[in-house]
């Protein structure tokens, strides 16, 4: 229970919106107990750790901390890197070096397998010490959690910018698609529907991974809402794919290239840019847009939840809570108790690591083209308080003279 | 002084997060003058006239209004219509059989064009008539205002983004390219300098239409940047120009073609992709990415700067106080006098029309790639109160040990 030593903090992946706010959860808890010597950041991830590239969070201001919190991306800096035997060696010379006997990483799929491989090293090397995962990803897309912090306040992000969408494709109609963050998982273009507010608000089609993408389908979903409607707004995951499983980007790339033996695409804009010179070529409607959010949707300053703030400071908070009351490894889970209510548990860490969540079958509909109400009810929540709403004009229509 | 008749607003050009503000001000404004005998609002701009197309704003709860007031994008729908003299004998028989006596136009230099158009025309065909110019664009470049409505918002819009990709840059270092909206001004593109907190912040360079644009210069700045901070944001008018009035887009995509005689690049992403990859290329830098902020950064919903929302409302309010006051024609303006303080004055429609007002010499640094102090004093004041700030951790290093 006692296990005295430093602890090391540590960010991995891609930033998110809260992820400071974990950090600051881990580093706030561990500086009330004794038996953690000292709190330390690693730069950069687990390159921060090899190269001992360290700041100590216990010489930091409360204030100062809380000012950080409330900042987006990572302010430890962050990485790529993933741990082989080698890199695992570096981590232990380092470790012992500097007495670290507790390792919190904040992060996604990749960060969580970090923690089952350093852990796992630990143990066959007979190293005390206490490894947990902080689960973290705007994809949504971990294991065991109800939903990941990182994801509500990008979720948020989506459906404003699709309000604002929705209204500048209704004051100038038209098509327009928008491509968002998402290989494996379709959560983050699916939030796209807290935007919809009339019947006839967009997006009016959204496309997720989970579901086979047809090019000829879309076409024909895309007409019927055009024909209806004389508009359509389109949500799209990047990582849309065919029937075989391959990405929609590279079998339209392929086929262009076969078909006229001299394209080349790439970067972020294309796949929004195929979809959308398809509609033109096959539909002849004139204005078609299309836009890729990039990497505004992750980490914009100013755009967040007030429950992902709060439950990503909880996952920290709880994960050195769990670690002081005897636990040597796991994963912070989030799981949803009320509606709206969560509580966290420590699963085994095997259980997220390197695993893929998907959105389930009951938050699509039939047809494959948007969300079902069981997935608004799954969503709401999570976006937060203040949410801002698009008025209308109900002004009566005036009489036709002549 | 007494014209009696009826009024009819409307809204042109792209859709702002702040035009409903003014199409608001002008019917509240109206409403009160018992010689305007009804407000109408034509839908999608003069393109409603013609086809009388009108809702009457006359009975529209005020409660409604405001709540379509604070809602971004052209409330009342948009065009790019352009009349010519058919065009106008259309409108002019619906003002007649309409009794329309008063006309407000909220738009960019084409609508302020189409206003001048007009009133030409009511002048030629002795019609009792008076036609007001609102301004709204946010691509600031309308002649004799200090800014324009629209302006304040998307500047702010664009600080916050950058403000979030210069931490994920700072968390993931690499280069990182946006393309900002501006054709041929670069005041939108230049706003995200006020994303810059620390010395060493992004964005660290910045390309206007204003300075004509060489890709050699470019890779310099980049390189030189790169080398000192191991990072590199860049922010892009889409409608740089090379030295001879040639979009760099248009340019480089010619070059591709004559050099590899295969390549076809179009739509919103292939500025910011083209430089990404001459980056890549030139300078060997493994991570490099490119943003465009597409549509996000004209009608985000909830990201909106109060002095904006103040001064859109103003132009609208004002105008009509203008035109009760006996004045016939012309374009309100917006004029600083005072830090920060403005005051609102009609000039002459052919000032404004049509023409396009660029950065001046003075908010552009020698080197042609960043902004100048005398700019951030312009700009500061616009972007309205509660700008979110990045913190950074303090905390010290620790010392390393073997």
């Amino acid at each position: 229970m006692d296990l005295k030593g430093k602890l090391v903090v540590a960010q991995g992946g891609g930033p998110t919106a809260v992820i400071n706010q974990s950090m600051v959860g881990v580093a706030l808890e561990a500086r009330k107990y004794p038996q953690i010597t000292k709190v330390y950041g690693a730069l950069n991830g687990i390159n921060g750790i090899v190269n001992q590239n360290f700041v100590d969070l216990s010489q930091e201001t409360t204030e100062n901390l809380e000012l950080v919190a409330a900042t987006p991306s990572s302010g430890l800096g962050s990485t790529r890197d993933k741990p082989d035997a080698k890199y695992c060696e570096h981590i232990f010379q380092v470790f012992r070096a500097h007495d670290v006997r507790y390792f919190f990483y904040i992060g996604g799929n990749d960060s969580s397998d970090t923690v089952r491989i350093v852990n796992e090293y630990a143990k066959n090397n007979n190293y005390d010490f206490r490894a947990i995962h902080i689960p973290k990803t705007i994809d949504n897309d971990l294991m065991c959690n109800d939903h990941t912090p990182g994801f509500p306040s990008a979720a948020r992000f989506v459906a404003q910018a699709f309000m604002g969408i929705n209204l500048d494709n209704r004051a100038l109609p038209g098509v327009h698609i928008s491509v968002i963050m998402g290989r494996h998982a379709g959560f983050l273009a699916a939030a796209s529907a807290a935007a919809r507010l009339y019947p006839d608000d967009g997006p009016h089609l959204i496309y997720t991974p989970e579901c086979p993408f047809s090019i000829d389908k879309f076409i024909i979903d895309v007409k019927s809402v055009y024909d209806r409607l004389g508009r359509c707004v389109v949500s799209v995951s990047e990582g849309i794919q065919d029937k075989n499983g391959t990405p929609v980007l590279a079998s339209m790339m392929n086929l262009a290239t076969d078909a006229h033996g001299n394209v080349q695409l790439s970067g972020t804009g294309a796949l929004g840019e195929l979809l959308a010179n398809k509609v033109k070529e096959k539909l002849s409607i004139g204005r078609v847009r299309s836009d890729t959010f990039g990497y505004l949707q992750r980490s914009f300053m100013g755009c967040v939840s007030d429950v992902d703030q709060r439950e990503a400071r909880e996952v920290g908070e709880k994960g050195v809570q769990f670690a002081m009351n005897g636990a040597t490894e796991g994963s912070v889970t989030i799981n949803r108790i009320g509606n709206y209510a969560v509580d966290y548990r420590l699963n085994p860490i095997e259980d997220i690591a390197a695993k893929t969540k998907l959105m389930p079958d009951e938050f699509i509909n039939a047809e494959s083209n948007y969300v079902t109400p069981a997935f608004m009810d799954y969503l709401r929540p999570l976006l937060g308080s203040g949410m801002p709403e698009a008025a209308r004009l109900r002004a009566p229509r005036t009489e036709k003279l002549n």
